[in-house]
Parts: C-alpha cells; sequence; structure tokens
C-alpha cells in the first residue's frame, strides 16, 4: 500500500479519534500536501491506515465537509473542494463613468475579470411593499414597489441572486418594468427620471444558505452566502431602490474604501 | 399528546421523509410559530408524531442544525438559535473624532451600543512578515514587522480576533509594543508618530470557521466568520498597518457606504 501523506493517531490523546483523523487531513489541505481538486484517500484506505470503523472515517470527512474545505463526489469519493474564480467587487463598482459606457455593473465587471456573464430568471411584479422594504424607501405601508428578482451567473455557474424594489411611482410604465432595462441598467434610468444618484449604503450579513438558495446558487455544502442589502440614495437623499441580493461566498470578496478622517 | 404546530407527511412527495420533516420545522422557525430560544420537539415526539424511526429524525435535526438554524444542548434537547445582540459596523467608524475622544475603534462602538466591550489574550511579538502581509504592506521578505494579537468580547461573549501587523521600522519601541498601546489605539499613536491617516481598504471574505476560531470564538454549529483584512494608508500613500480579523458572522452586520459618481 502507497504511503498516505498522514500521521499517525496519538493514543495518548484525549482528543477523539475521528477528530484526530480529520485534523491530519485538515493540515494536509492547509498545507498543500492535498491540494485543490485532489483525491481524498479512499474509506478503505483510510481505515487501513488507523485501523478504525468504517464510521469513524465517515465521521472524520463528515467533520472536514462541514468546514467546506471537501466534496463528496457520489460515487468517484471525497476530493479538497475546488475554488472557482472569485470576483472582487470594488467599491467604485456603481461610479457613474460604468454607467455612462452602457453597461449595468455585473456584466462590466465581470466581462472587466474575463469572465462571460449572463442573467436568467428574470420576474417583474407590481406589489406592496414589505414592512422591511417600505422602512428603506421611506414608504407607507399601503405604497405600492415594483420587483425585479433576476440571478446572475459566470460562465454559466450561478453566483448571485438579487431582487431590486422600487417605488412604483418612480418606475410604473417606464423601461424599470421590462425585462431589458437597457443600457447601464436601472440605475441608469432611475438618473434619466431625474433621480441622479448621490451613494449606495451597503448592508452585509453572513450565513449558512436556506434550502432554496442553496439550489438557485449550485452550492456546495460548507459553503456560506453573503446576504447583503443595498439602498440606492439620489442627491435630493431620496431613497430610490432596494437591492436584496443572496452571493456564494465561494465567489466573492467584497472590498470598500473607508474613510479615516 | 399535544398538538405539534407541524404538518403530517406527504406520502405522495418524491421528497425523501427526512427532508420533509426539516422543511417542516425550518418553516415553523420562519414563520415564528418557533420562536428563538424555542425547544423543537423531542426526538421522541417527532417519532411518534411522523411515525418514522429515530435516524431518520436525527438526519432531520442534522439539516437544521447545519444550516444554522437549531443548536443541540447535551441533554436538554434542541433549540431554535437564539442571535445575540448584532453590532453594526458603519463606514464611519475609524473616523478621526472617535480617535480624538480617546477611545479605539472597538471600545467607542460597543460602549455606544450599551454593550461591555473587554479584549483578551493580548500578545505582542516582532517577526518577519508573511509574503501576503509584506505585500499589503510594500515592504520587501527580510524586513520585520510588529504583530499584535488579540480577541474582542462584548458582555464577555468573544466576538472577533485579530492580528494586527505594523512595519517594526515604525512600530520598534513605541507605545504600539506595549499590551495598552494607549488612548485612541494603535491608529492614534501612527498619527503622533507622523503618519496621518487617510483611508483604509477593507476586504471581506465569508467562510466556514476552522476548528480554533470555533474555540476562540465559541461559536455554534452551522455559524459561518467573516474573514476581514483590512489596510490603513497615510497620507503619503503609504500601507502603515495591516489588519487580519475574523469574526462571528452572528455578532456582526457590516455597512458601508459607496459613492454613485
Amino acid at each position: 500500500m502507497a504511503e498516505l501523506p498522514l500521521p499517525d493517531l496519538d493514543p495518548t490523546s484525549d482528543r477523539a479519534v475521528f477528530r484526530q483523523i480529520a485534523d491530519h487531513i485538515r493540515t494536509a489541505i492547509e498545507q498543500g500536501v492535498l491540494a485543490e481538486g485532489d483525491k481524498v484517500p479512499s474509506e478503505a484506505r483510510l481505515m487501513q491506515h488507523y485501523g478504525v470503523a468504517r464510521m469513524t472515517i465517515r465521521n472524520a470527512l463528515q467533520v472536514l465537509q462541514g468546514e467546506g474545505l471537501t466534496v463528496a463526489e457520489h460515487g468517484r469519493g471525497v476530493f479538497v473542494r475546488s475554488h472557482p474564480p472569485v470576483r472582487r467587487l470594488a467599491s467604485d463598482r456603481f461610479a457613474r463613468r460604468h454607467r455612462e459606457q452602457g453597461k449595468a455593473a455585473f456584466i462590466a465587471e465581470t466581462e472587466g475579470a474575463g469572465g462571460k456573464p449572463s442573467v436568467d430568471s428574470i420576474a417583474i411584479t407590481e406589489e406592496r411593499a414589505s414592512a422591511d422594504v417600505a422602512e428603506r424607501l421611506g414608504l407607507s405601508a399601503e405604497d405600492q414597489v415594483i420587483r425585479r428578482s433576476r440571478r446572475y451567473l459566470i460562465n454559466g455557474q450561478p453566483v448571485e441572486t438579487a431582487v431590486s424594489y422600487i417605488p412604483a411611482e418612480i418606475a410604473r410604465g417606464t423601461r424599470i418594468e421590462q425585462p431589458d432595462s437597457g443600457p447601464g441598467g436601472i440605475y441608469a434610468r432611475l438618473e434619466e427620471l431625474g433621480h441622479r444618484l448621490d451613494h449606495f449604503v451597503e448592508e452585509i450579513r453572513s450565513r449558512m444558505p436556506l434550502r432554496d438558495e442553496v439550489r438557485a446558487l449550485k452550492l456546495a455544502p460548507g459553503v456560506p452566502v453573503f446576504h447583503l442589502v443595498r439602498t440606492a440614495y439620489d442627491t435630493d437623499g431620496r431613497a430610490v431602490e432596494v437591492c436584496d441580493t443572496v452571493m456564494s461566498s465561494d465567489a466573492y470578496v467584497l472590498s470598500y474604501e473607508l474613510p479615516a478622517r
């Protein structure tokens, strides 16, 4: 039997055996002995190497999967999880110069990074604002909003779902209600409608995905999501859009600049 | 037997029974029928209600724990996870006016929100910069840095670990090397040393915690972390500090302002 890149168990340790085994494999991954995409030694080989029962090995592998370090592929084995190309979101991503080039932020950035952007599952409805959306938009409980939901993909892989809410009073009957909102996206349309944008506020949470989010974003086990809510303000200080997004944490690094003054 | 707030199984569904059960409990949590801190019905009651084996119930509960919705307390049962008070980090949190009041950002913010801040596990060493830190600080591979690591707690509960790296050439022999870095913290000291701060860049990732992080932050299962790396720049454009932090996603909402221009 070929050498495994793993030490033996420490019989004097009071650490549970399955945890010791998880520790060994984790260390091998962290040190690059097992690289992204590499196959983790099979259950049979690990059982033989450590002299333990299959359930002990399974428990060890479960720990690593829960940490997002490995992924089980049915019938093929367990692999060190590969990280897809990460998209870095910079704090100037909604700058007017991008809109003036006629591209929405997602398209401009993805192409800039050499990826192939696409958008699917576009759905547009008019509905009553939820309490949270109404509060963020400064609306009252009876006010209507235009709701635009969509999913973003890079090279065919889903990375983000987003739902925008725009006061119906602003967007009703405009191109913001159309599936193709036109060059520069809805922010360009809002500016044409007289709502010159001043700034955005983004709120970021991180959590494990719910079932529907796992499905929509095709998330591997152990991959959390960013839950990001952005509010767009015009130069009169009015909130003109709320965008509620769920992003695969695998696919994004968020970057922001903060003032020191 | 008292009524359970859960529907019956759908025998015509092709969804696995344990997933149906997890769906029911998740829906009860999302709708507030089971509120934060509530006990989830016991395995025995769920077995009786659904007429399934214990293993099926355990698998369903495992799904919910993995989503961070519930937490098992040894010998007491499974509970809907309570979320601690969340600390909102605003984008002006490193503004000079806070430093001038003589408080470091963490202390000022936590007190402002009515919490009791504390810091422990302070360790200070001088060491060679890692490749990543050297690159962020614009140092060469032989350069030394002062490394300050510490853990932040609110009301005695750990919420964040942080490691700052400051070029030794700047910080050696100064109060930055002392466990108590003085009023306003190390940013105030850097400014006194002539490095007037201009801005910070923060990079945010989200991932599942590693074992040491679970221990240091006392994280419940299914709780991811923010991994935030901040670089401080002085008015000459020089990077004067890198701060590498791991934050419980339970305890933080990050908030940023982005320009539209």
